[in-house]
């Protein structure tokens, strides 16, 4: 009966106070818990690598997502149902949940919700997270059977996105920052296996941004880098990351979400 | 036993999690719906809007809404009971709570709580949510009957504000902005009936602002509308609104809350 | 069975919102208090001032602080039991929970608990507050006993901030900048006995700041203030704090966190 929520509706305005109060009406006894609602507006690669991160450490229900660009257009809403853990997801036919999915062992049911009879009606055209989705989630949240809920969608007819992952290239490893998060630190789609492969550097790698070269320490953890210095390490979702200790890497470097960053082979 | 929270707290100190502490040490089976706390400061007609807009999609049980200028002074602190729905109220006399209420039936009950037997003692004077509204708010999600918790007011006494709304003027519409969202959505004070009164524009309607005309797609949603493009919709409070697809009204047209805009007959 | 949670996580990415996971699926039943997630980054002080002046607002329970930047080094992860009101306390060994714990009757029982038997393995090196903290709040809000999450830690080895304090000088009260809150209202290391102490100055006060002199009006709240004008007040932490009634004192005097503010005796 818990449903984890994530959007980009920011935390300025009531959207999703009012998404928390459409699942009170319709299931009471629903846990809400906030997992991120400062997406970036309309990046549904971003909220699926977020969602797919965290889906390890949130417990069994339903996970709601709303990224949602096409909203009031003819793209799909969805409810699924996940092949392990009993999780169910719900949000846009977009990409959004399926990296999430394949954590949870895929695909093993999912029916399109447009015209669910869960839905408020009059439905708007640009917020389905009130009318559409959170009224599926607190229904699933209910005990209602996913099959109830709208019309059998085929697995394989549904969005995919291409994740994003670093190359290997002439002088090192191409990657490219799949986040920045609010300290600043770059969150890169490389593994601490592709920097292995490289040749094993110790001590510190050379990282190529927007031309600029910089040297960066590889270290476990922000404190084992001097004030101000770039540091190279596994952050806690298991990707390699830039910080800088009690600073901002973004800002060091001047990379952003979407930039390539080559680290260098030795 | 929710208790539905607005104000303008902001997201940034500890105010809304104290009062949530308060809460929770009073009635502890008390849910507590975050439903806004980003209302500018000291915006009473603004959270007075929000908080109207939202009441429909929360469940009954109270709302709590805390946009106080006049903390601290003789100003009159309230909790109220509503026509229909079993809702109670509980905010200062501004006029902050009153077009909620409205929706909800009017107001069957009242009482001024500044001298409740549920504040907290000593109370301070510029922290009314924390010692006065959210202990009121918790006993009446514990069961305390209204007439016990303040001294009787006579609904004709209480401070009423004066809601905007769009004129007919010669060439048009002349509306205002009462809202301008996270997303840079400027929401006006005028409806899709006003819009149709105007002779019915369909396809779009030229929006004159700051000297500026621009010319609004008239659309459902977002989606519609080329990247960039601006577009006049019915939001999802059921009033027209401005938006630009993957981009923001807000700078576009550069008005925010308060301002004129003048949608134009054709 | 409350959880109540501090951290400078920001209310930007989903860190906040993983650690609410992480409690839901050790303890189902804990609820959870989202105190103040904006605390500056790795501002161990703000942290440990917030904590101590809410604890008396807060419900029995736990009390989880995370203000780390000594993550992944070898600093100590604790565990305590509070002297008084069956508070636990979870955080970091850096003076974070010390002043909050002598406000509930100082440290009866302390655990090291970066080897705790509760904690995720793997367990992050940057991330503790997922790994290390939520997990063991979670087992005690779940009943487990102190005791049996870590090892045992005497209460004279655990590290000690050094609060601020203002000073009497020649001329006045010498302070400082202990908090800028949201709406750039300046908490002072003051209290209203050390301005009696000054020679109960009424009215107002002049007020030194940054080579500049202003005269504060002394009132019990901000609408007793002129608009635009700088108030001196004690606010709902006990503390002086200075105000500028429907603006900011932090742009008014050019002040902030830290700083030293003279006020000066009659």
């Amino acid at each position: 009966m818990f449903v984890s929520f994530l959007s980009d509706y920011g935390n300025e305005d009531e959207f999703v106070g009012v998404c928390h109060g459409v699942i009170a009406r319709r299931c009471p006894e629903a846990r809400v818990i906030d997992l991120d609602h400062a997406i970036p507006r309309h990046d549904v690669l971003a909220g699926a690598l977020t969602l797919a991160s965290a889906v390890g450490f949130l417990p069994a229900g339903v996970l709601l997502a709303v990224v949602d660009p096409g909203v009031g257009t003819d793209r799909r809403a969805l409810a699924l149902r996940s092949g392990r853990g009993g999780y169910h997801l719900v949000g846009p036919d977009n990409g959004l949940l399926m990296a999430a999915a394949e954590r949870l062992g895929g695909v093993a049911e999912a029916v399109e919700i447009g015209d669910s009879p869960e839905r408020l009606v009059p439905t708007s055209s640009t917020f389905h997270g009130r009318d559409v989705f959170a009224p599926v989630a607190a229904a699933l949240a209910a005990g209602e059977a996913l099959a109830d809920l709208g019309e059998p969608v085929r697995a394989e007819e549904l969005v995919r996105l291409e994740l994003p992952s670093a190359d290997p290239v002439s002088g090192g490893l191409l990657a490219h920052v799949i986040h920045r998060d609010g300290f600043g630190n770059l969150v890169l789609d490389a593994t601490p296996r592709q920097l292995e492969a490289l040749g094993a550097p110790t001590g510190s790698v050379g990282v190529v941004c927007d031309g600029h070269r910089h040297e960066a320490l590889v270290a476990p953890s922000f404190g084992f880098a001097p004030e101000g210095r770039l540091l190279l390490y596994e952050d806690s979702r298991g990707s390699l990351a830039l910080a800088v200790n009690r600073g901002s890497a973004a800002e060091l470097v001047g990379a952003g979400r979407g930039d390539e960053v080559l680290l260098e082979a030795p």
